[in-house]
């Protein structure tokens, strides 16, 4: 775990919370991305070495769509940067959390993504991040 | 806005959340510390150059006392590094955020802090703290 690599924030309206965030942060954000395996559009604001990454579903299907059913708009994810994915995930699973998905799937800014199972860590849902080389 | 500071968590029992967290983040917390005047025992764990702190209520009339009879354990706030906490205040204000507490308070870890409503911020309790000089 070498950085909080980003805070995921479920959104409903993609485009007044970059203009929310915006005046909050200071400054604009720097990119915008469809990532369509998670069927969400998000955008990032850095902040020092760590980034805010607002998620919008782009469809009903979409596990931000299913999370906003539930809950109100508000942090959804912690994302923690780590050197290699497989065996943090080897480390963390010996360790006796629950992954979500072992075989790390694409996320947004290309990445490797794994998720823990926010009932194993204190209702927070843990993502584990690698830079794709 | 120089940095994310810290990732606030609401948690039941801290000394067993210490060591979920120790498992998840691979080191132990640098440090306890009680604050008074919020009624918490917190926890702190360095990951890059920003803290968790876990937070843990001292008694029934702890704001995460309240929360977590409203709430289950989780994010409970995030919080933003900022170099001069009367112009942050003065800044945020103006572009119509609700201020908590307008006057910083003591907080955790030798800061003066300020919050902002989470109705004014999609729904996440923002921090705003400086280091004390």
């Amino acid at each position: 775990m070498r950085k909080i690599e980003h805070i995921g924030i479920a959104v409903n309206n993609l485009e007044q919370s970059n203009e929310l965030f915006r005046k909050l942060i200071g400054k604009k954000h720097f990119k915008t991305e469809i990532v369509e395996g998670e069927a969400v559009e998000t955008s990032f604001f850095q902040v020092g070495e760590t980034k805010v990454e607002l998620l919008q579903a782009t469809n009903e299907n979409s596990a931000i769509a299913k999370y906003l059913t539930k809950k109100p708009e508000g942090v959804h994810h912690i994302a923690f940067d780590v050197e290699d994915i497989y065996k943090e995930v080897a480390r963390l699973k010996g360790e006796g959390f629950e992954i979500l998905n072992e075989t790390p799937k694409e996320g947004a800014d290309n990445k490797l993504v794994v998720f823990l199972h926010p009932k194993s860590t204190n209702g927070v849902l843990i993502e584990l991040c690698q830079e794709k080389s």
